[in-house]
């Protein structure tokens, strides 16, 4: 076996630990549902002459994941809904969440989660542990419904922050989703908190002010819970323009915020800022899960880039999956294949040594989470 | 015939749609000015030192425009400029023309028109179909030079928009150049417009003001025409920072620019974020014409990036060629080298099947103008 | 030997103008600093578990470096540092100055200088010759220093700087570093300087004041000294969106400033637009020195989209290596690589001919150079 053929072998066997992901589905779905969902980014019904398989995504699901459903590659559409339809829901998430070769999910649960698995679920059917992800802005909308008192809102945010994260191995903000990075994200007082939270009592329980986002953010890093951060790439509510990583460059310089894990969620087409960031402060890391399943056969660009500024041990491995179980497997696939390309072309020009690759395959693959994810190396919680 | 080459044969074949475009020389011109028609972004007379031959557009041009005129590849730039001079621009117009492969030209007759050949002229010397894009500014400025007044400019530019899209496939606005996009794009009242335009009849006539602007979208828009918006890359005129097509996402979010198609022109270094709108909004489409022929040796990679995160069915092709005819096939043959490159690339490593990259070829080659251009299904206009 | 091996052999051979680079170590230093030269971005100490050599630019260091100093290639940290203490710094200077294969040297002085070598010191360990870059920050706080009063300001300063750049070949501005580019650069009247340096003499003397930044630029311009602007990637002192070149177009708009050479530093992420303002503006110049360096196996991916916009006569080499010695050997050992690589793909495509790739590589290598600093051609300083 040769020096890249070893490479390529390291790679194809990681237990990946798939550090940003959402439950596979409950159960089954319309196709107009299933195709749907390979459509991130838009939240209208598709019009009818645009095919949301006709993307590298849906390429991609059917060269990739039609083997796992006993189908030829690039099986068409219909052949695939019906061969996904005779197999049912739970065949298919047992087959597809096997094949992603992941040893642990860390879930977010903070996203409409009555027709997605939770994460009991989760470990249950793919004999893996799952770990919980803790969505800050969930929290506070909880409060907001409960009708707490503006005085009482810090402290009541600290105690649900504390006893939802105590099983929890993170915390996740989307801010991205409700007011972009383009805001003041320093620390608020309490007051100030208090009064932010007076004014949203009168509005809407959907959270978009800024005081109360950062406040949460500072809360988690003061607890010393790692922080994932939505970057770049979403659905259409979001900004893109004020999804630019480099936006949170003064959060980053807070000392504070520096004595945990900051993690940069898919990043996308901001990953080479990204990787600055992750090479100029030594607690933020970086993947660019989401986007490697919505660019196929384009993926392995994007993951080489990634291997640019960032230190190696700040990078991670999530397919940021939701819904479908091919999400879940296709993250894993494309990764493994995107990286092994980049890493055997090092290896290929002499520029890395085979040692060096297989060890840092390793580190991307679960070594580095289980560094920024402190909490992993307790009990697992789910298996 | 194995796989990767039946999809270069395919490519190679295809008659293309250049949906922006406009005309080539009426006549011959100074071996000076022709040289500088290869430097888009260069207003002043090029300094002696500095070749604009010595580019990546220059060298393509000596690559592939030297065997149009029976010259050897590469041909240096006196004996380049002696064979087109003793052909003229009659011939070398003929030759490039044809050699494109292009069933149908969308001609944009905004610009510098005195000098260069109109949708007939085109249509004739090429054998093929020539449609006109109407720039929504041209009017806005006819108005102005014919001093309508300000109580009557709102119904004056809607009936002149009227007048001369009637025969035309769409429209064109050039923000990017008088105000760039990071102004306020949401309609505005007619009345906003009547006093916008009393503070601009004082003032010179070239329109910068973005009420007035903004007003022509969304006119344009809402009268269900096709709206093509120059994004990125242009000459220096531009502020490029402002040309970002992410600062469009309010306009594109306004529902009733929904109803129509918005093609995002250029879009270099954009071209990522521009797939993202592209799968945001089902109405908007991108192409990464002018980039293509300025990058040469290199457009392949960005031809490659613009098939990431756009749906196949919202990618279109154009040259934005004006003036010498080498870039209206130059245009051509980078893009048909470039899109081979990524498709065979895709099918080699199994990732697309054969069969669909030949027919996601033929979409971006001319299905999906077809589709985003409604006129194009009526009686062809110059043919 | 075929027509890329010529390439390649060219590029290998070629005498480059390292056109903005420090000095090398004057002594030894610890195991620990020399690592953490590594770290462009990083000012604290690293933390244990994060490996400084594990980047990209750690494993080049092992891949490239090693065999300069006897080792095999990859050779382990601890064996490479064994071996280099070994040697000794001056021997270790001694080898990578001239394995790198530079002609001339434009050293910037006006940073850490005190652990660094001199240009004298370079020349003299180098064998060729070293010319100085005058920072025009250091020369304002010099003047801040001695108490200049703030009516003398404006003219103290133009008479250090004629003073200092009297043999200097050039001037430098870090900006980036001290108030970002997303100031007001228009030039400030003598008055406006004056009144700007009295608020100043009040304060710290690191210079962060955009007015009296603007000034020396637009004095060293006017002057008609070549002017450097650090762009894009840096530690993180630096806003890294604020370093975003098209910040500068309408610096680069001004007609006084446009009659001397702006030759735009490093440049990633930002490579793209620094290539259009090198087509968009006659003077101006880009490079993407510290970047190769810091991207190891992955630099020839931003060498080749150096290659795009950029007309090929505005394109430079640098290594900005500042301190361990690899550093200035690296980059020159990267750049060969990688410009070897775009090149010969050019060639084997057909798309340049052979003989325009080899002009192109000395037009690069130090041509482009040779005209961008006219002082150049004067009789050389520290040879």
């Amino acid at each position: 076996m040769n020096a890249q053929s070893a490479v390529r072998e390291t790679v194809e066997r990681l237990a990946l630990i798939d550090h940003h992901v959402h439950g596979a589905l409950r159960g089954s779905i319309s196709q107009q549902e299933w195709a749907n969902a390979f459509i991130e980014a838009d939240t209208q019904p598709f019009p009818p002459h645009l095919d949301p398989l006709d993307t590298q995504l849906g390429f991609a699901v059917r060269a990739w994941c039609s083997p796992i459903l006993d189908l030829p590659r690039h099986a068409d559409p219909a052949a695939y809904w019906q061969r996904r339809t005779h197999l049912g829901e739970e065949e298919v998430n047992r087959r597809f969440l096997n094949a992603a070769g992941v040893q642990r999910w860390l879930i977010d649960t903070g996203f409409a989660t009555d027709t997605i698995l939770d994460p009991q679920q989760m470990a249950d059917i793919s004999g893996q542990p799952a770990d919980e992800i803790v969505r800050l802005e969930v929290l506070a909308e909880e409060l907001h419904t409960a009708g707490v008192l503006p005085a009482d809102y810090p402290d009541a945010f600290r105690a649900l922050m504390t006893d939802r994260t105590r099983d929890a191995v993170g915390t996740k903000t989307i801010l991205a989703y409700r007011c972009g990075f383009d805001v003041d994200l320093s620390r608020p007082s309490d007051a100030a908190v208090s009064s932010a939270y007076r004014q949203w009592r009168q509005e809407d329980p959907r959270l978009i002010d800024p005081t109360l986002i950062a406040f949460g953010m500072h809360e988690a890093t003061r607890a010393g819970l790692p922080l994932q951060i939505h970057v770049g790439f979403g659905d259409r509510d979001l900004d893109l323009r004020t999804a630019d990583p480099l936006l949170l460059t003064d959060f980053l310089r807070d000392p504070h915020v520096q004595q945990t894990s900051v993690l940069l969620l898919h990043c996308y087409p901001y990953e080479r800022a990204a990787g600055y960031l992750a090479q100029a402060f030594p607690n933020v890391y970086l993947d660019v899960g989401l986007a490697v399943n919505y660019l196929g056969a384009r993926s392995a660009a994007v993951i080489a880039r990634c291997l640019e500024l960032a230190p190696f041990s700040k990078i991670l491995y999530s397919s940021d999956a939701y819904g479908p179980a091919e999400l879940h497997y296709l993250g894993a696939r494309l990764w493994r294949t995107g990286l092994a390309e980049a890493l055997s072309q090092f290896v290929a020009s002499d520029e890395w040594s085979v040692d060096d690759a297989v060890r840092i395959a390793h580190l991307i693959g679960s070594g580095n989470a289980r560094r920024a994810y402190p909490a992993l190396n307790r009990e697992e919680q789910f298996a």
